[in-house]
């Protein structure tokens, strides 16, 4: 890849003229400029925004105060992200510079008061048309785990290490933070060769880092390993539920179906691989024997910038604790540094066999799981199978979800304070709170053949 | 479901004022009716037609002079499907009703000449936008098979009996007839553990039945199985082209990725549920000791008409055969009828999660096999792995596909000749020639690690 070019708009010491976007915690200063759809309130129409501070810069409105080239003002004007992933990205960075140069003015250069929106009063929706959703399994650290409950003898199947494996995720039911999932009803093999039909019983999230592409290639065209990255406009958390029972049952010899087609949460902004560059990393090492990479999956500058250094953050509260109180218990603190697979390769691994990626495709990394039981990015590795349950404030136990548990996650980049002012591009939050099953599907009324 | 009611547009005596409609063994009787969208050259606008005869009727066009409320007359404005399929079936029925009368009229009842284009003249688009393609693998004739080359002792697994497996597919590389494809590169464990990337060698069609759905089910509400059968709008051929040394290395745990992705073909016409209602028949028999299914997917009607009488041909000719002026061979002559689960059932089973099915996703059976090597859906059973070549006219051999090889693939009910006159609803050809993978990617330059 093109390693990355740090600009004005990476200076960690500019500031906003909006106050809540300089201070130092907060997620979204003048440096970081994610992009999201919202609505002010039901049935109120999607705005293209971009978070700032503790405010949503209504994209379409400042369009035409914006220095730049009427095609580049063009893409602005819809009310998703669309144009704009079809656009080059050399129009992405152009567009981040304009809005830079707007935000971070020594004041208000003319934005109208109705193009500033409060975070707090808008709803998120969808960034974009999703055509296809894939989802990878590129945690190493995940891998082996799920593997070694199931297979302890060979936790990594043959082809892990040489390929990114990945599967095809269901588009429709993706749906954007703060929609409430309902509990999946399905076949469960609670005895052998016996299976019943009710609400699953091991209902987990799984904490992932989103990759939204832009940009398009013909089919039957590959993409070469080194214009992958560019293909990448940015990144989200994604929560892909997964119901661990259904999934055991239905996976063989296919894969994953109706355990994770149900519900996939998106983060309510995308943040720009322009503006994580200062986070870039080598990607992490491969084990010493492990089998050399094949040549479509080597990039030489990954040893310098093939990873990003982002910090995810999952929190769980239930309903007991949110009526006593209590807050939310984090359940794990880890990294997207620790995954062996760039986006990158998962980008030129899709698109060798010349299938066409197109612009709002989604590809999500599979579970982000580090080397500590406290990095482990779902309940199925953080409480193993259920056998170390969670203890929660107040005195609840989790070993998977139950109804009315509501999931956070969270992710951010930091600068190491002391290095020229202390920024943080966060990424909001990825919000869920599990309802219960269909009326009709409770466990009383679970059917058997 | 309801069971199918006939009515005056299935009555095999009717005869279209349009001469080649009424040739007996004609695809597209004016019983027919499929849908499709054409366009009438490279760069012209897609049109919405249904075929008749040699000659495809431009909806858009007659819209006028159908005698239909306005609302459903909106319905035939758009250049593809996407707004019929989000109506109503009682609209589909209105419609195909509208759509007899004018074209079973005596003579032209006020048809502009510009309203018909001639089928040989037209190019097939895509019906409609699809938003997410599921694959199922629901005859038991192939699981078995498939399941014999590399289980010998337990070919169907546990889970196959009791629900139809299936899994998410890849919507950006679904292609009309007539596409030609481009033989995929990949990862092939040629020798165990040492994976080369080159171009697949073991290239395969599967021949497929798809269902093309209609309305939509809210996120979180299943589809009860009484009403599974509505969301069928119609049916067409699939050709799920597979690159079974691709698969083979890839497929765990996850299933099937860059083996399908790289192109699945549509057949032009997508023949509605409502002018197959003739050919409806029970499903096929479960075996004695079978499990018995679970409640969620049983429907007692199924026993009466759950099934399609629907024949599968798929034929092969190489470019050597063209160029030596030999008709295409047939590799295989199939049913329908053979299949173990029902379209319902795969409406039902994959909704029972809660998943929202979109108007214009598609739905496909897996291949179809029958009992008798003839009747074997790909050529992965059809040659048993490569053991048994086919002989082809004129001296050549395949076990699986090479360069210049056209697949094409053929489905029709016919009604038996004496009840009241010979029909045929065909749904015309599933047609894709290969091509050979991307310069710099031919077996010479395939690259190791």
């Amino acid at each position: 890849m093109t390693l990355p070019v740090l600009n004005t708009t990476h200076d960690p010491t500019r500031r906003s003229w909006i106050p809540s976007a300089n201070r130092p915690d907060h997620d979204f200063p003048v440096q970081n400029l994610p992009w999201g759809v919202v609505r002010s309130g039901p049935g109120e129409p999607e705005r293209l925004g971009v978070a700032i501070g503790d405010l949503v810069l209504d994209v379409a409105t400042v369009a035409p105060i914006l220095d730049l080239p009427e095609d580049d003002r063009r893409l602005l004007l819809a009310a998703r992200l669309d144009p704009l992933l079809a656009a080059d990205p050399a129009a992405w960075s152009r567009i981040r510079r304009a809005l830079f140069d707007l935000l971070a003015a020594p004041e208000n250069p003319g934005v109208p008061d109705g193009a500033l929106l409060r975070l707090e009063e808008v709803t998120p929706a969808l960034p974009c048309t999703i055509g296809d959703y894939t989802d990878f399994y590129a945690s190493r650290h995940h891998a082996t785990n799920v593997g070694r409950m199931f297979r302890p003898d060979a936790p990594l199947l043959p082809n892990w290490l040489h390929l990114p494996v990945g599967y095809h995720g269901r588009a429709s039911s993706l749906v954007p933070s703060g929609t409430s999932v309902r509990r999946p009803s399905g076949q469960r093999e609670d005895s052998p060769g016996a299976p019943v039909f009710g609400p699953s019983r091991l209902l987990d999230y799984e904490c992932e880092v989103g990759a939204l592409l832009g940009g398009a290639n013909p089919l039957g065209t590959p993409v070469p390993i080194a214009r992958a990255g560019e293909r990448i406009f940015g990144l989200c958390l994604v929560n892909d539920w997964s119901a661990r029972d259904i999934q055991k049952w239905e996976y063989q010899p296919l894969g994953p179906f109706l355990a994770k087609s149900f519900a996939t949460t998106l983060s309510p902004w995308i943040v720009t691989t322009e503006a994580l560059a200062p986070w870039r990393i080598p990607v992490a090492a491969r084990a010493p024997d492990d089998p050399p990479l094949l040549p479509h999956l080597v990039d030489p500058s990954d040893q310098v910038a093939g990873g990003f250094d982002l910090t995810l953050e999952v929190l769980l509260d239930t309903a007991g604790m949110r009526e006593a109180g209590h807050p939310a218990f984090r359940v794990s603190l880890g990294s997207f540094r620790e995954m062996a697979w760039t986006l990158a390769q998962m980008v030129a691994h899709h698109a060798s066999n010349g299938c066409n990626l197109r612009p709002g495709d989604l590809l999500a990394s599979g579970t982000v799981s580090g080397p500590e039981p406290e990095s482990r990015g779902c309940l199925l590795e953080r409480t193993w199978r259920g056998s170390e349950p969670l203890m929660l404030p107040g005195g609840e136990q989790r070993t998977f979800l139950e109804d009315g548990d509501r999931v956070t996650m969270r992710a951010w980049c930091e600068t190491a304070r002391g290095r020229g002012g202390a920024i943080r591009i966060g990424f909001g939050s990825c919000v869920g709170t599990v309802l219960p099953a269909p009326i009709g599907m409770d466990d009383t009324q679970e059917s058997t053949a």
